[in-house]
């Protein structure tokens, strides 16, 4: 789990040019699932098991893991993500997706209307996606009284530079805020591989 | 093979901005091999066989492949590019890395000194390196006429912008300067899936 507890009370100027330091949470592939696919893949009654808890409330990798399908290659021991949502949602990287063969848009979490489908495989059962498959638009959580003291709302865009040897500089890096979000930047594994970033480091707003 | 021709003389005042367009080749991971290694895999007095050339003059992807094994994983199918150097280098991505088990650093080509070693198995023997496997460090070939003429030279550092939707600024981009070289820059796997570049498209640098 990375570190979400280093946003505090402002104490400095820094403050004021969003320098704060976003503590980035990286996202291996893995599945949401509705509770109609649970269960055709792990059996009717079943029930989620957590394993880990992810950065932000509620969000837990489960026990579970299914095989994605597609039709270049597979992936086994994808892991399920909780808790279940109203539709399955499959995030993979681009890495991942020249693997399975297909050619999924950068989204929201959400967002899945004309997506790529797969196959999913589970112990008990298949589930045919007809759609769902995305590389997951990079994005920041935060609460609502960061983003307010940040002068930034839900859906803004921002730039955040990486430092150190890859440094980059993201540019359309969304911003999500809920009272019920810490803060973190999430970004996929080919992002954090290009920048050579790992859990817990951290990357900063730019202004 | 990646468009290179694009290059021509300077027409309009965006040269003076360096604004020019650059193609990107996409390195996947690869081996460079030594006359010594080249015959311990392959056989004695075995030559390379070229598949398809590449964009810089006189290096080809070729025929042969190998298998890499590290302490955690195994890579199979491992293309050799050609011609064969004085030393054998492994150029990887840190997926690629992650899945070998090993934490190569970021180097430039033929900079080897301390870096991780790895198995390199072919049809005939293996090879056990002490060192040689990096993350290539990302770059820009330029012939030297280009470089004088955007005012830089060769191991300069210069920014690069990638538009779309993942649009990013690289930073530490080496600039790599010689009479035999074709405007073209090198990202790998990791960075081109990160910014959603396939061999072909174009980015800028900025001054």
């Amino acid at each position: 789990m990375v570190e979400v507890e280093r946003f505090g009370e402002p104490t400095n100027e820094l403050w004021e040019y969003l320098e704060i330091e976003i503590p980035v949470g990286v996202s291996n592939r893995h599945v949401h699932l509705s509770q109609q696919d649970l269960e055709m893949l792990f059996g009717h009654g079943h029930r989620l098991k957590a394993r880990r808890e992810l950065g932000q409330p509620g969000e837990f990798a489960a026990e579970e893991v299914v095989t994605l399908v597609g039709p270049r290659g597979v992936i086994e021991g994808v892991r399920i993500v909780g808790p279940l949502r109203d539709k399955t949602q499959v995030e993979i990287s681009m890495t991942d997706a020249y693997r399975l063969g297909l050619r999924p848009p950068v989204r929201k979490s959400g967002d899945l209307e004309g997506t790529p489908g797969i196959a999913v495989v589970g112990p008990k059962g298949v589930v045919a996606l007809g759609e769902g498959v995305i590389l997951a638009a990079r994005h920041i959580h935060m609460h609502t009284r960061e983003a307010e003291k940040l002068g930034l709302k839900n859906d803004d865009r921002v730039r955040v530079r990486v430092a150190g040897e890859r440094a980059q500089i993201m540019e359309n890096v969304i911003i999500r805020v809920s009272d019920k979000y810490r803060l973190e930047m999430h970004v996929d594994t080919d992002e954090a591989n290009a920048a050579l970033l790992t859990n817990g480091d951290t990357v900063t707003i730019l202004h």
